[in-house]
């Protein structure tokens, strides 16, 4: 359904662009793109620029107005500059990919249209679209990349899509919050090692069996913290292990000499 | 707070690429960059894809390690694609985007971290980051022009913290469980610990430089995990001290005796 979508470039001056466009697109599944009255196209900048994404360069098609290029469209959104005098409906990338990836997946022609790299897109151009969408850039300097620009939108579009899909939006599945399973060491494991901890510690003459302080305690908020598996665990118990050997005046590097 | 992040470019070859970077950067409103070992800087083609935003590369650090330019970062996150040996706790931009402002809201020093355009950060790089970050990019045609990469991490940093400033655009809550703040241990001083382990394990005779394996790797990942702050850090490296004493012979215990 992601090929429902296509990428409109209006009228763009620097073919790079159009390549850059093309790359960010093939990089987020998508591959449907039409160029409006493109100052320089076919062109080697392009080629270079979209770099692997040179199919959907040879399959763009090139008409020469907004409305040849909407055709068969059923939803229609324009990315726009902040301040606009007609006042339409406007969405953030983020609500434009949701709409477009739920439209196309029930069948609807969807269309990303982008304006010239200086001008934008004409109102009668804008009022051609049933959204604007506005990348939220700092009003200092607003002005995106075409091909940045493009990236956005493609990359929420993706982002959306793989979400209606069920599938992950990371791809290996690690992970960053905490998750109980069997692989962690468990209770009797980690107080294992936190014996085993404090014996070395005061092998070593930090821990001082007198005058504990809060030193074990501190050391069990630490690796408690860290949610330690038992792979871990092993090589933790092998430091300690090869530490109080070293304690006991068998270092290791004596062994060797 | 967004000058609390720095994007961070590592190894790049192509300056145009630096150049459409500081654009998206400056278009989303960060400003600090860091350039490790650039290829070609300053050069014409970074000033010409900057495009208004020459400021950015005139600031821009330009340093020789990637530890270099993670000096006094809190939080460190690396793009990566998706296959590694290694796992690691894995965001997506979004995730990334949350937790980036978030934590530089807090004051933390948060850095997002691009490798090269064509081999990416190394093992090693990717390593010292608490966190990897995958663009959910097509598996048929995963990666994404660089200055592509840096424009939509740069959005998602921007749209998350328009929302926590409660100005519209309308972002989901992510839920993000960790919380770093500058009492958290810097990156400098991580790299100090990870160096003393590595030295004492050598030391004990638990690590062989010869036969490394990931043996450091699974430490980093596991302290890393753990958020370790400042007065942890000091308890953890007056135990390494006490153990290079004791596997130089000079153990505690004989002091005693």
């Amino acid at each position: 359904m992601l090929q429902n979508i296509r990428v409109v470039l209006v009228g763009t001056s620097h073919p790079g662009n159009i390549g850059g466009a093309a790359r960010a697109m093939k990089n987020m599944g998508l591959s449907r793109l039409v160029l409006v009255d493109p100052q320089f196209f076919p062109h080697h900048e392009a080629d270079a620029r979209a770099s692997g994404a040179g199919d959907i360069l040879e399959k763009a098609q090139v008409v020469a107005t907004l409305e040849d290029a909407l055709v068969g469209c059923n939803l229609v959104m324009g990315t726009s500059a902040r301040d606009r005098r007609i006042p339409w409906p406007l969405l953030d990338p983020r609500e434009s990919g949701v709409m477009a990836a739920e439209q196309a997946g029930q069948g609807a022609e969807v269309a990303l249209v982008f304006g010239r790299e200086y001008a934008g897109l004409t109102n009668e151009e804008l009022q051609r679209c049933h959204y604007h969408v506005h990348i939220p850039s700092d009003p200092e300097f607003s002005s995106l990349n075409l091909a940045a620009a493009v990236q956005v939108l493609s990359y929420e579009v993706r982002m959306s899509w793989l979400a209606a899909q069920g599938q992950p939006t990371k791809v290996e599945k690690v992970e960053v919050t905490s998750v109980r399973s069997a692989d962690l060491a468990t209770m009797d494991e980690m107080e294992g090692f936190y014996g085993h901890l404090e014996s070395t510690l005061v092998a070593i003459g930090f821990l001082d069996p007198e005058k504990p302080r809060h030193l074990m305690a501190r050391l069990r908020r630490l690796y408690g913290r860290s949610e330690v598996n038992r792979s871990e665990i092993s090589i933790l118990r092998g430091i300690l292990t090869e530490t109080q050997k070293a304690a006991r005046g068998e270092p290791y590097k004596r062994k060797e000499q």
